[in-house]
């Protein structure tokens, strides 16, 4: 079982440009070894609930090491039997369009 | 050190109303004795990420054992140094506004 | 058709306390007339899209006279023929519990 | 001046595949020639707040056509003075991390 998962950190009081921080967040998900895939406005990761929030957890805390803040959000969208969302998730969307997506 | 965590859970699939998962949700929040406030897009709760997370995790697995889907939103926002601020927060804007607001 | 809305608006790079700001966002949902309820982590509206969404620019516009980001997140819940459900939902839920929540 | 949105519209009630709908909610999008980028979880545009809103709009009316009840979220990201943020956020995280992300 797997869930589809999209989160960001966004350290408050730390002034307008979060870009080093936001590296800081994606350097701990690519290091954790789960799938990933990242967009302008956040990170999507697919796995199990303690696998994910783990993650999400230790970027949280990176965030707050630095700042006094920090506003964390997570969208969790979790669904039976189904695997390898991350990548099928668009693709049946592009099936039933008829065309590619820009990603 | 706590946190302010607002969330919610909605099972996708099960029909239109959904008040009664709401209220399998709502009995574990107020079974798991963390601070909570109740409005109607959602539940916020005080506490540290472990007690807040664990008291998710019950809400989110309740919905999947009925539910095919379901879609959980967690926004997370952690101030340091900050105790009660289920309480104290709209109370320091009431005071800057000099009036009681709706709640 | 009335729709349920949360919103909250956080100016980025304008310190760790924004109370002051988010006494300013309610003060413009109040004067707005729409129906609202105060929670810590956001403001629930009850309105049509036009309505809410205007009072929500309004609110994001005066963030960002004072600040260079805001970060400004919505949720809507729109059911067809249903009215008032600013109070009725949660309403519904505390019958189905048998119990009053906190609110 | 322009704003970074991610928008997801969910129809609830209508069954647990909702890969039609969505493919209806990017069909909007791509004809209306604002800039996007499609993820497992929304879709993120670039645009001024009422190019941007009135897609959205379009999006939300179309899944309640068919549904009788929807949930929509938007997450605004504003930002003074910044343009094609849409390439150039992650392009900057990039930078600092050293390598390229997946998308």
């Amino acid at each position: 079982m797997s869930m589809l998962v999209e989160f960001s950190v966004v350290p408050v009081g730390k002034g307008v440009s979060i870009s080093p921080q936001i590296a800081e967040v994606l350097r701990i998900v690519v290091a954790s070894g789960v799938s990933y895939k990242a967009n302008p406005m956040g990170t999507v990761m697919e796995g199990d609930w303690d696998a994910v929030m783990s993650v999400i957890k230790k970027c949280h805390d990176v965030a707050m090491i630095n700042a006094e803040r920090a506003l964390t959000t997570i969208t969790i969208d979790d669904r039976k039997g189904k695997e390898e969302r991350i990548e099928k998730k668009l693709e049946s969307v592009e099936q039933k369009l008829g065309m590619k997506l820009k990603k």
